[in-house]
């Protein structure tokens, strides 16, 4: 599977190049090119900014131009934050990495562009792609910058392409207590506070003790955890019995 | 609604406090608390970041550790990049977002914290919350920072509209306890327990409380049930005492 292409188009500063270099690999995306950047080719600041990301940098293809640097995609993307007068599907960061996984899968190569800081890209530019990305920021207050853009982007593409939740992963990892060990928690528990005198006045006592299960139950306690409870079940009743003694 | 509240604690440089307001504001969130910052409060660097965003800050509460920061929640989330040895649900920022906005529209309390740079939120800070928030970064190169993982967090806050699953609103209805008393029964049950010589040996005692409030955090207990659990405690304690009297 071929991972899509970042394409960076009239970048200005060479540290949001870094920075976007950065964004990706978060994300585990490599493929960067780079159109026309302002400052030329290779940028130390960028280079700077990219630290640990700075491979990106090496592998980057240069271009002249958006038409050239997207010539070998199958798909194209253009990231804008304002609407555009172009008739072009309007898709969702989400919906358009799931889209672009999906031809990923089918061997075809992605492209997404990013337009230069404060003026985005050009209408030409949007022009040469099957479809607008379009990041549902506040309209009062849009000010993603050209890294934070790209991270939105690889976010959306490592979730599309991850197969397991981590909350079922971490559900499935957790050794909970098996439902014998709640009950005899609860028996423990219930015994104490029979002792104590708790579940009173007596008509409401059953009532009492299946609010108690109930919570017991659903509570998720670990196999620990419910050594816990009892221990401190114990402890309590241990050294209060020994003050009394004393 | 009460939208979600973005808790950075003890961050560090004044530049990403301004830069975590404005990818807030970029997805409409205006809620931001602040737990002892390194360079104090107010701080000129985060004004000139925030530019546009700069009411963030004007508005941001001031906190002096986290247990005051979360004290009127309903529900708090860990913001992590490592996996955690405390047992607590972890989810992803979408799912995260999406039991923000149900418990929103049900008029609960959220928090979200973020650690500082570099180091992250403490064990006893994640001990505090309720459930972590991991965002599915590339293992090998993870280098999220503050304001990159508030825009993720607003991203998907703003993401989520309708279609909440049921057993998300079934969650977002359930009364739980705030984050303040359930500091109080922690506080409860280890004095009893301190008394009781259970935090033993002496080099052991501090991770054992730690484990005991991130239980405590993570079971999600209903103010029913916080009451349920100091009655429980009080209860026991005067039994046994009073055996002893007699």
């Amino acid at each position: 599977m071929i991972e899509p292409a970042f394409i960076l188009v009239r970048p200005q500063m060479g540290e949001n190049i870094g920075a976007a270099a950065r964004a990706m690999l978060n994300f585990g995306l490599t493929r960067m090119r780079i159109v026309d950047p302002r400052d030329g080719w290779p940028n130390s600041r960028a280079v700077a900014m990219a630290s640990g990301a700075g491979r990106l940098l090496d592998n980057a293809g240069l271009f002249k131009d958006v038409a050239t640097a997207v010539a070998d995609c199958d798909y194209v993307f253009a990231t804008t934050a304002r609407p555009r007068e172009l008739v072009k599907p309007m898709v969702t960061p989400e919906r358009a990495m799931e889209m672009a996984r999906a031809m990923a899968a089918e061997g075809k190569k992605v492209g997404v562009l990013f337009g230069p800081e404060r003026a985005g890209l050009e209408n030409e530019d949007v022009a040469l792609a099957n479809a607008i990305v379009t990041v549902p920021v506040n309209p009062e207050f849009p000010s993603l910058n050209l890294a934070q853009c790209a991270l939105l982007m690889g976010y959306e593409w490592r979730r599309q392409t991850e197969e397991i939740a981590p909350e079922i992963m971490g559900l499935a990892r957790t050794e909970f207590a098996q439902r014998i060990d709640v009950e005899k928690l609860g028996d423990h528990f219930e015994a104490r506070l029979d002792d104590a005198g708790f579940f009173y006045p007596e008509e409401k006592a059953e009532g009492m003790k299946l609010n108690l299960r109930n919570m017991w139950a659903r509570l998720n306690l670990t196999r620990a955890e419910v050594q816990t409870f009892h221990g401190m079940l114990r402890q309590i009743a241990w050294k209060l019995k020994r003050q009394g003694d004393e």
